[in-house]
């Protein structure tokens, strides 16, 4: 029979050059987030789906496109969509958390949704989160992370930000009702994506009258800052709202991050989950323009998930590696791809020898590779060339008997013998 | 409505101490492989069944224990129970991958099947595997290896090998016909679990005359050196498996370490996939008495998985992380938990000027955490007490003022008054 070797759409392997930069991003991450006090939590992709499909697991929206399964108990299984719902359960799970507890998790998730591009079905999110901080330090300190992390992969970013209880109690104090105001939300969010025009038409189109909808924008438009809203507004969620925004953009100021962040009052991230914060990263040349890496705010959904009654105030920040891999990707930035090995040892003959030698050098923390296929000469170097490997070292039997080893440096050519009991001190003196 | 929180039977959260070990582990695996010219493949979880059900995906018995789903395009897709099918399919993919193809894959992979002690249904792999080299200079070096990684992971191991060329070799001289041979094969690698009565009452069931059993037994009893069986048999397939084995011998007494391997002729390592050397890794103290990782040569899977009518000889080496954890938790080795971060920061009034501070600091590599929670003071030093976090910085308003800090050594109980100004040179000469 023959198979037809194919991965199904919307996954992908990553080959050794290409996961080199990923564990490369990953490593980078991981280093920030430890920085910033957070530690590593793993949870398992296998679900159980009543847990995922509770109402405070991420609404109904995304259920439609989590992969479902059985197992030989005939159990109804699910493969985690986020890593906020573990993240949620572990919390009610392990009621002796000392407070604030502070995390991160870099894994695997899966979504039954449409492939688009950079759109994959199994992607790898970076999530980073706090539990039991009410202040907007929390958001101020996930907010400086993210600058943090970016420079540190040499990507340029901004972050735009907004207040959930701006946003939503604008719309209340303007005239619409509960629902209209979600319904007018999720079509404020898509300004970017769709236009104005196009904004208007869904608002249109949900009952919203005129009138209504050229003030919204009239209000949203002129609002470029904060404190515009005082005059307009003096209910009590636009009131918090606002002081929440003086009191974040003070810690950014103290940050120096102001002239880096950008205050867009239109910004919902999606309803469920935000109930204050919000913001969203972008690369400032806009090479990809979508986000590449999100977060904010959501006091209610813990405390609603695990029903304790206990308040869990939580902020996060998720970062999406398969975005932030094509966009460095896109930087074709030749320092990340490096060679698999420093170098390359050719035994002619010496087998046994060059497997000593090997060892040695790798006890001494240098990666080395063994050339095992018995190829001509002339096709190993070839095959040191093509992968980079800046040295050789050649034992033939005539050396082993003189003692001395041939080493070859690729880049000059350069080749000369060396005495063996000379080896370990001149390779330490070589630059990487 | 309640949610009872659990998680899947076989399934298992590592909260941050127990996952800050799995890390170092999974850190110091890679290092090695890297050093060895391993370079890191990823590939996805969600697999085509086709392919995994393939004749060569690992054979019949294995796909019982598959858990299989159908996305929303009513496809069958299945996840995947090892990560060499995975390997194999690339290699299939990548026509023009240069050989020989070194990887390394660290990942989850998932089996439906009964939960025993220390088995779970979702497990993390560490698999290092080279096509391309016909030598067993690859088992001598994935043996080396696996020595170099559990001497850096703290771990004493020695290494059970033998060659399935021997093991088949002598029992079809014997005058076993093939399928006796084969379930012969399972039935004597059975010896450590059930006992040498057991495999004898397996062996006669099987329809084995009892003559033939004896006969096996006293074979396998005295020949304990590969040297043995060259009087015993002059078949093409136990000289072979003798050639292998000396040679082998040869390059891991180079390698000095003839003490730590222990050549068993009845290992087989199931029947599907190797072809040639197999070996298994013990721990010395036997603490765990199952093997913590385990490989050998399979020169005939890839080739019939792809079907192009190349050869690709392989050999490989399989660790499995959560035994591994589990062993080194059980060492209970006080090292490897480390506190999440070295300074906590604690703001009175001075929550701007603290995340300055906080912020210069991790830019000198230094992992800090800001108290956000807004505690008292002796509540934030019992929790840094806890978290055992060794220093701990106080900036009162006065303190601002003056422009120092207060310095707090958590283990002395020692604390000064020191001058902003000097902070970052003091904190350089700090002992780690």
């Amino acid at each position: 029979m023959e198979i037809d070797l194919k991965n199904l759409k919307g996954t992908r392997d990553y080959l050794p050059a290409e996961q080199q930069l990923r564990n490369k991003i990953k490593n980078t991450l991981e280093n920030v987030f430890q920085r910033y006090g957070y530690r590593p939590l793993e949870t398992p992709i296998l679900c159980l789906f009543d847990i995922l499909a509770s109402k405070y697991g991420g609404g109904t929206e995304i259920l439609k496109e989590v992969y479902r399964l059985k197992d030989q108990g005939n159990r109804e299984l699910a493969l985690r969509y986020d890593l906020t719902v573990p993240f949620t359960r572990v919390i009610g799970m392990n009621p002796n958390l000392r407070m604030p507890f502070k995390r991160y998790e870099i894994g695997k998730v899966f979504r039954d949704g449409p492939v688009k591009t950079g759109r994959l079905r199994e992607f790898m999110q970076c999530d980073v989160d706090i539990v039991g901080v009410k202040s907007t330090l929390a958001e101020a300190e996930l907010m400086a992370m993210a600058f943090d992390a970016f420079e540190q992969l040499g990507l340029d970013i901004f972050i735009s930000y907004n207040n959930r209880k701006l946003l939503t109690g604008v719309l209340e104090d303007i005239g619409l009702s509960g629902n209209q105001v979600n319904e007018a939300v999720i079509s404020l969010d898509k300004v970017e994506k769709i236009g104005e025009d196009g904004v208007r038409e869904e608002l249109a189109a949900k009952g919203i009258p005129r009138e209504i909808i050229k003030k919204i924008f009239s209000i949203f438009r002129e609002g470029r800052r904060p404190d515009y809203y005082t005059a307009f507004s003096s209910g009590p969620l636009v009131r918090e709202g606002i002081a929440e925004l003086n009191e974040l953009e003070e810690y950014l100021a103290a940050l120096n991050l102001l002239d880096k962040i950008i205050f867009n009052p239109l910004l919902a991230r999606g309803l469920e989950i935000y109930t204050g914060t919000v913001y969203e990263v972008f690369l400032s040349d806009k090479k990809i323009s979508s986000s590449i890496g999100s977060g904010g705010r959501y006091d209610r959904i813990i405390g609603g998930f695990i029903n304790n009654g206990e308040e869990y105030p939580a902020a996060g920040i998720s970062f999406g590696l398969d975005v932030i891999y094509t966009a460095l990707s896109m930087e074709n930035n030749d320092t990340w791809t490096e060679p698999a090995v420093d170098f390359l040892l050719i035994p002619l003959g010496t087998e046994k020898e060059t497997l000593q030698i090997a060892r040695d050098l790798r006890k001494k923390g240098l990666n080395v590779e063994v050339e095992m296929s018995r190829k001509r000469l002339k096709r190993s170097l070839d095959y040191a060339n093509k992968e980079r490997i800046p040295y050789v070292l050649i034992l033939g039997e005539n050396e082993l008997q003189q003692e001395k080893i041939a080493f070859k440096d690729m880049q000059t050519g350069k080749e000369e013998k060396i005495p063996l009991a000379e080896l370990e001190e001149i390779i330490s003196k070589l630059e990487k």
